[in-house]
């Protein structure tokens, strides 16, 4: 059996948790690229993963250091993730993606069927392992009529006030915080204000959080065919409010103020604060909900299909949930891709969602996750004994 | 009669209020400095006041600007009112001060004396009339025991999420949310954080304020006698923990950042973003509570002593209460000033509390303020019939 060369590009919690899991697999060599060199020797440490320090913000660095690759992992932020995107293929690569691009990465389907290459974006675990979950859920259903998905990683410890924590660039958080989400109603595409539609919600074992619009369905928008979707993002009550307070006051502007030192945009300055204040350390406990919610009719009679995941922090490694549920669908991904025959090879942008149709693999993922230590219940409720379905 | 030259420092919404009425009087002229020409022509538009635009950031122009007065008046920024003091005693003038410095004035005590001027400063409406009031008060009663000031300008409409506008520098603002507040317990003195013992208090014709303490005592815990004396501001309910949401995430940091477009204080770009966020429009209707209690005893009997203030905006001229409540006491002074026989004319750094002692100039504001419109309330409580006096 060959072995096959994975380039994990970005070395932050969410990469260097893929770094080294690949490397942990039969037949893999890993190389992980990053500017850090910090984050590099902590991977280095932790599993037979071969570092090199690059600074990816130029995309014929990207090019470079994918040259010898077989499969490319990116793990970058945002902001660089649809020009590293249009590199990778540019050289050729399959690849998996995690980064949050703001950019649709349909514009890039052209290019990628002419390289003849798979790539896989928004492939982590919402965007990525929600959809999938939802388009399982909907092939089961006769008529899928509202498909809700509440998601969010969040510290055990709450400290105000923001109570919240995590492994991503805090540019990335915003961005969601920002962008209107886009959602359907009656069928018809829509938007409504990041950050709106607060509502309570309920957890088992996690307790009342606080769920409000955010822009995740993306391409499950146009790939899933159910009149209402919507999805939230999940935090600890309040915390919508109090980013509300810093949008409305102008800390997210990106527009330029002249100040004593130089020309500055607030949102520079935010996230640079937020980076301290949102910073997740070592040994801390954290864990993450995902709650894909699907109502609809199975015959006439009016259903719901529901799958809960909650994952905390491994105890044994300190790997955090966010790092673990965002980076095992990209992992599985990668070594599938590794595989000629597999039906994951289909060239061209491909969502998690595309991938639920593949029965052998959507049942790997879920195996794989639930050997992991990630809980994942699914549950159908008979809602004809409960009045109309909603 | 001669004519008496007044010069006022700083065309803002109290500085220009100062130099209207002060042009209303009789035998007045008055000459209003500002660096901003459009601040000049509305208050030479609406009164016979001279203008003259100067920059006062150089104490050197500060004092060629103070050359031809008789009488000075200072209504700068905190950051400004200590070099300009002191610029204007080593000018040998009189001088009436509003600005809110963060210097303690009594430095300035022997200089003014050698220069034989008198230094009227803190002279607005707290620290100013607050302190007036309490020394009137406390000279009513055998022993004071605790005096209690509340404090508060607020729009009558409500904009959220910081629900507050004010005609006073954010800068000068903030540095009342960030300075430790001094205070007396026990007769020792001592400190609490800023933004502290939020409680919530009842106002009548204005509803559930909250107050918290800062640093507004000032130069009362030194002149009077009293062995528990606290400050507090008042704002709608929810705007501490709001302020407090900004400085815990170090928008109110001093410290500056290396950001792409240069170097950076936080408390720079917010005071930028909180100048549009707190703009007070002409035209806008707001109101200033202030509430004087003081308890102690009357022979063996346990008293509470109290005064309310409530002043709106001005429906005819649209002068803020806020401009209204904190100008008058400087322009009542400032006019006493002119008169070398007066009492108020002792030389040195003299703080409103030391004028309450002269019974003609306190009746004199009292009665002038009423005159003004200004509601000012004083009640006695017997607090025998209630407990211990608490």
């Amino acid at each position: 059996v060959a072995t096959t060369h994975f380039v994990v590009l970005g070395g932050g919690l969410v990469g260097g948790f893929i770094a080294r899991q690949l490397a942990m697999g039969d037949n893999a060599a890993v190389t992980l690229i990053d500017r850090d060199q910090a984050a590099l020797k902590r991977a280095a440490a932790a599993a037979p993963v071969s570092i090199r320090p690059a600074d990816l913000r130029d995309p014929a660095d990207v090019a470079e250091v994918v040259r010898q690759a077989d499969i490319v992992v990116a793990a970058l932020p945002g902001s660089l993730g649809f020009q590293t995107l249009a590199a990778v293929i540019e050289a050729g690569k399959h690849c998996v993606d995690i980064s949050f691009l703001p950019e649709d990465a349909r514009e890039l389907d052209g290019a990628a069927r002419r390289q003849g290459v798979t790539c896989l974006v928004d492939w982590g675990v919402m965007p990525g392992l929600g959809g999938m979950l939802a388009a399982h859920l909907a092939a089961q259903l006769d008529r899928a009529e509202r498909l809700e998905i509440m998601v969010g990683g969040l510290p055990v410890v709450r400290r105000w006030p923001l109570e919240y924590s995590a492994p991503f660039s805090p540019r990335d958080v915003i961005e969601e915080y920002t962008r209107p989400a886009r959602l359907r109603r009656g069928g018809r595409l829509g938007t409504r204000p990041a950050l709106s539609d607060v509502e309570l919600v309920d957890f088992p074992q996690v307790g009342t959080l606080e769920a409000f619009n955010t822009d995740g369905l993306r391409s499950l928008l146009h790939t899933l065919d159910v009149p209402d979707m919507v999805e939230k993002t999940l935090r600890y009550p309040g915390h919508a409010e109090r980013i509300m307070l810093l949008k409305e006051l102008g800390f997210f502007s990106e527009e330029q103020l002249e100040l004593s030192g130089g020309r500055i945009a607030p949102i520079e300055l935010t996230s640079r604060l937020l980076i301290d204040a949102w910073q997740i350390e070592h040994g801390t406990h954290e864990f993450t909900v995902m709650r894909v919610d699907l109502t609809g009719t199975e015959g006439n009679k009016p259903v719901r299909l529901r799958c809960d995941l909650l994952d905390r922090t491994d105890p044994k490694t300190g790997d955090f949930s966010m790092a673990r549920t965002t980076g095992w669908p990209a992992i599985l991904a990668a070594r599938e891709l590794a595989d000629p025959a597999s039906p994951l090879r289909a060239t061209g942008i491909r969502f998690a969602e595309n991938a639920a149709a593949d029965a052998q693999f959507y049942q790997h993922v879920i195996d794989s996750l639930r050997a992991a230590g990630v809980s994942l219940e699914f549950s159908r409720t008979d809602l004809a004994s409960q009045g109309n379905g909603r």
